[in-house]
């Protein structure tokens, strides 16, 4: 269904033929025929997973994951290793300017090699698994599996980095925006117009968000543990509170009553209401 | 200045004294007055860490994290273990009825008793380390350790079985309330209207939250690994993709079509203003 | 399509049949089934306006409106008079208990009463018509006449009674949820979890929605033009800026400064980055 | 309050004085000052209003109005005539280009201009006229009135246009960041982060909001009556009803059974549970 969105918008003159949804095959009749007809399936009768798979991440469904009790077995997984194997961790430095990657442990790479070399890293580690019910286009719920060893790595990465160089109010209503692009995209409408302007106000908030963040990868897990960026907010001399503080305490009390005064005044009217 | 903004709303008659944020004193100072005068603080020169701590979690600054590219040290974790250390991965089975924990492992507990059991449990296997850059109420930045294990333990688990449990545009929408709860809960506005209102809805989304998550506890991961629920909104009946599929295929041609249209009558008025 | 889908969560058995929508009869094709068989519908081809009615407003579509550059013709309009029309003004005092009309001109009645004597009222001062081009559900956009006469002059003193009564931060998260409220009532999702959920919230925040809201009836306008309430969180005493104010103004230089601190920390590190 | 957070932003090493509020004068000890001192303040004890007022808006307060029963009296106001009074309607074409405001009756002017011809247009017939209560950011409610001709037209006319030419989803997402920017505007909070990253995001959302709009001017209502759009979204072709449709009502059938489909399987296992 992304697909057919997709193109409705890209080239609205063509017209969609999707013969498995369109004549009512079933799963089972649409292997046997592509069987049949010899066309180059990854699926088979004994392996009975839907698997997608690009460069960002590979997901599988269905099989004896349409149990949701049933604990993935290790058979579903390609991108990442088993997260309890053991191994000596490993650590990674990511650099991002303007919010995009830019390199990895101080060599330039392009976003596309950086997701290489992190899928390759992260996922030996066994970092990126998640085991979720989620909420398809088309109304019904299904569990997936997903691999997404770099993705998950580079986006913890980028959150952190967002913590030092995005304003606070700015960092609020970007989640929003966050959820929205995401469910765009999910839903199929990466060439919706509402996707072009929220790029362009993740654009505009994605500015300065440049420095350096260090990632230890281990056991399954992609933990920050440390960022560095010559455009960060956080101000030493403002968030310190030794002697020589910069930062004026005496404001406080003159910002809490007011910032806290409506919900007084509320809880005043409440109390008064209430009798 | 949570404790400040709360007393406005719960004794509006009282006045607050905050000597050391009135009176100026710097940290340093505050120490040293406290050691002057025999308060029972938790806090010397020699270990200048900042610390809060009750039973959902406890968090660090100050001291060498205020280098936010140094890594945290191993002395300032008291509630979790080293995700590194070799050990046997652990396994918990956590129930909800309507949104609230009610057993861990069949055995019925109240709410209190499981985080003091998931504090123990996952925090042996250092799960709930959490180090992150946050803006703090009074409009600086700074950076903080937290460690939460029965926190993280049981916010994994909830948000899966709200998966299974929670309808998409109510799950959708659902974010944006936790996020402002989470907001305002974080700015000490915990007393305020819109947090009560918040609670109605939340309230009524947490109806037929209501089955089991099993969660692996390894190596500072919590992960799930089932969720059954006798109000799961899983039918197997539609999900499944196997002959005797009760979703009609078909209906998703005309879905997809009006699904698009809007993104595509867009694209065509894109491509005729281009000329 | 709202009866449809309001259909599907009722009754989720029953099969619908909508033979002019499943046949693909053209409108003009449906008009004429319908008079060769009898049915008592309010259209003809002499006409073409498709009318929906009902207490809460009417909505009037095609035929010249079509044009939408068009104004539309006086014989649209059944529930309003001209707004331009001689008559004398009228005023009305409606009285809302947590956030429910209760009463008009001080006479108690019920919500549907005071919608018909509304309708009657503010429809003979020509309040209530909309001219405007809304999304269909199906994706398309069309122009649609709507009057509400007693609708609009609700909700406009609803609305005000809400200012004096509801807390900033409630108030402010209200509209999202009003707004995503009113896209389910239109997108026929009424049956929906969400809508279920977005009522609790609703109603936690009319509770102390209480008191009067004087309208004056004019023109085509109903306008506030008094409100009054014992649970108004406009205190008096702290609104007021006369000798004795009770607002002390000190406070607002600590709150100004760490209010827009982190506004002036982002413009310091944009300066800084700039060179 | 504006004036300072947004100096903070602009000249953070500039130091404001603000007598009035820094030492504590109440409001008549200020007027008395001023006029102690010859400063040209156009407040006086006799009319006690308090009133900003610029190109866009008048804004007044105190007096008879803080009183939120009373019904303002006429010497409020200056920016409009009175609605009821006895004239012609008047009728004005404005026409925008992606989103600004380019031309009046035909004639090419400045968004400035057109601002001054509209103040006085739409002045004349009473249009603008605003009496609220309000938040204010300093956490109390006080009553506003405000006229304001010019605006209200254009912003009238402008949201009619973005429902011919802004797409669904694209102009339900601008509500809530139109929401936000307003209360950064509001809150003082001009110069922040967050608003130029929504700029970004309206500015792409305002790309071919280009069309004309007609108003029909009088008694105090800017209504529209007409709007046209070389780059609108309601294709005559897909939107008719008539014989020729290019709209597929089978396609329908398809969609709302998938669009009811989340809302359909919750309201069966409601009715599950229930027994």
């Amino acid at each position: 269904m992304r697909f057919e969105a997709s193109l409705a918008s890209l080239a609205p003159d063509l017209t969609v033929f999707a013969p498995v949804r369109d004549s009512g095959m079933t799963r089972d009749k649409a292997i046997a025929f592509a069987e049949e007809k010899g066309l180059p399936i990854d699926v088979t009768r004994k392996s009975p997973y839907s698997i997608d798979q690009n460069l960002w991440g590979r997901s599988i469904e269905t099989g004896h994951l349409e149990d949701i009790w049933t604990a993935p077995m290790d058979d579903v997984y390609a991108y990442t290793a088993d997260p309890a194997g053991p191994r000596e961790p490993d650590e990674v430095v990511l650099s991002f300017a303007d919010g995009v990657p830019v390199a990895i442990d101080g060599q330039a790479q392009s976003p596309m090699e950086i997701i290489v070399a992190l899928n390759a890293r992260a996922g030996a580690q066994g970092i990126g698994r998640l085991d979720m019910v989620e909420d398809r286009l088309v109304g019904i719920k299904s569990r997936e599996i997903y691999e997404a060893p770099g993705a998950i790595s580079l986006i913890t990465a980028h959150q952190e980095l967002e913590n030092v160089c995005v304003e606070r109010d700015l960092a609020r209503f970007k989640r929003q925006a966050d959820q929205r692009w995401a469910e765009l995209a999910y839903d199929g409408l990466w060439f919706s117009p509402l996707r072009k302007a929220l790029d362009a106000f993740i654009d505009q908030a994605s500015i300065h968000v440049t420095g350096d963040v260090r990632l230890g990868l281990h056991a399954g897990s992609a933990v920050v543990t440390g960022r560095r960026s010559v455009v960060s907010l956080c101000d030493y001399e403002l968030a310190t509170y030794d002697t020589g503080d910069a930062f004026d305490q005496s404001l406080a009390k003159g910002f809490v009553e007011l910032w806290g005064l409506p919900s007084k005044i509320a809880a005043m009217r409440d109390r008064r209401a209430a009798g």
